[in-house]
């Protein structure tokens, strides 16, 4: 069945059903002129949003529409995730080309849902619109936080400790991947390429960051060396980062071989692996340093210092490039 | 100067500027990877979101950026107002062709600083994308509203009067007009050509619906009728309309005459006005009915009675169409 079929208000039913995963505080849902929720008391309110349109953000025939739902959701909690809180609410808005199938929109919203469903979000409302060329889709996503719980990009001293979650560069190599014939006949693919169309953002160890004593925080949505240039301006800083304490993982380096790239390249410069980077003070990672998936990659230092990459015993200015729209 | 030239890391340095209206509570606005700010306690909290699309919702030879960028916020503030609501923050996603000048993604944001200033809303983050089509403009508001102060769609009883703000099918009339050439020769015709570029949102009225009995009420984006048939909808009653109730401006009594068109068609069906039409028992319409800017024009009937129109003596059934996307 074609859009043009179901209409507008047709398809707002067949999306409707299940999207709340924690009803609890939702006092009106999709289908009225706003959503209306029950805020925490004594939380703040968190808001961010994140636009991707098609042949920019993704390739129809590079993603199924199940993980593109999937991933729209996922960018919008990493950017609660960097600041500490728990993500609450949703409204989606899908700019649909007329040509796509209905199916196409259920598994779109169907992969929302899952991700909606992992980390208890609601969808509570939204806009279907026509869009003449493109496929664009937009989220926005509420959270809370408690005020001693919040973390912004800025609050770093000179000393504290750089952390990263996981590893980096696997989606940015993904992508690579992606639009290399034969992909699917390399194990290590698999991994790299699902980091990218499917990312976990990092919610709870993001819940768990201020008390840890995290002094600032960001995602890493532009590659590392575009955060870290983020954070060091945020904060006031310069930061130190140390290219073999990088955590890169065992298909990153397979793969990258067979690509003939540098994998720290992905790294610094690959952007979309939706990890969180810290800063914290030594004495305080000390005692979450046993954990499990922590990394320190590098130091903060003194404005004056800059942000710097030191390989092979020297150091050189780390470039801000990372994915910028425009340029 | 160009997109590509600035860049987008220059042009979110460009927009920030006076994007808080109310910094009141808010405790980190543009900048971070989350907007942060304190809600009024005992308030429920609103968010709603809508998405316009080049060609489809407008067309930049028929509309100055200053207005696409008023329009773009005053839509959602709109369904703030219809839930008994006051907007407060607001996030701004544009995906933009590289071909536009800087001046033109300045000029959008001025327009929406300046309603946002009138209605002291914050514009507290976004997302600046390139867009490899057309320019797609996603909003989304958050608002607060009392718990005895929210209005939804439902709730509505037969015997309830339906009120309508303000006078219909203005801006309708004025999307025909900005497609006839010549139509700047007629006096009537600016003030219907300003309904349909820079509506004005009823958020005071709305604000005081619930303190005047109101039962329910939405915002008439897509046309009285099709309005009519979602409060009945919600409400699980049936909806009279009396057609020589609707209130008509004499600009688009003028109008509708130069256009050969009948007035009523466009407040009925042509949509965007952007007025309120609300429920309300009739001994307490009574206490408010010497206001002015509000027009009875209908009764809430038994579910089984269907939305009707009324004109002429005989009572038909009322379609619901409006603008219907991918129909």
């Amino acid at each position: 069945m074609h859009l043009r079929e179901l209409g507008e208000f047709g398809l707002i039913d067949r999306i409707k059903d299940g999207a709340l995963a924690n009803p609890d505080g939702v006092i009106v849902g999709i289908g009225d002129d706003a959503a209306v929720y029950r805020p925490e008391a004594g939380l703040y309110q968190l808001l961010t949003t994140d636009m991707l349109v098609e042949s920019v953000h993704f390739l129809l025939d590079k993603t199924t529409p199940w993980q593109l739902g999937y991933k729209a959701i996922a960018v919008n909690l990493s950017d609660i995730a960097a600041m500490g809180g728990r993500p609450r609410h949703a409204v989606v808005s899908v700019g649909l080309p007329e040509r796509l199938p209905v199916e196409f929109v259920i598994d779109l919203y169907a992969g929302m849902k899952e991700i909606c469903r992992e980390y208890a979000v609601n969808i509570v409302g939204g806009d279907t619109v026509s869009s003449p060329s493109g496929l664009v889709i937009n989220v926005a996503v509420t959270g809370e936080v408690s005020p001693a719980g919040l973390l912004t990009r800025s609050g770093s001293n000179p000393g504290d400790l750089v952390v990263v979650t996981g590893t980096l560069g696997d989606s940015a190599c993904g992508l690579d991947l992606l639009q290399t014939p034969g992909w699917e006949e390399h194990e290590f693919a698999w991994p790299l390429v699902t980091a990218h169309l499917t990312p976990r953002p990092e919610v709870d160890t993001g819940l768990r960051l201020a008390g840890w004593g995290a002094s600032s925080a960001d995602d890493i949505s532009d590659g590392l060396a575009s955060e870290a240039h983020e954070l060091a301006k945020a904060g006031g800083v310069g930061i130190r980062i140390y290219a073999d304490r990088i955590p890169l993982s065992p298909q990153l380096l397979k793969a990258s071989a067979l690509l003939k790239r540098r994998p720290i390249d992905y790294a610094l410069y690959g952007g979309e692996d939706f990890e969180l980077v810290f800063t914290i003070p030594a004495d305080k990672f000390a005692r979450i340093a046993f954990k499990g998936g922590l990394t320190v990659v590098g130091e903060v230092t003194a404005r004056e210092d800059g942000v710097m990459l030191v390989a092979r015993g020297a150091a050189t200015p780390l470039e801000p490039r990372g994915y910028n729209h425009f340029r």
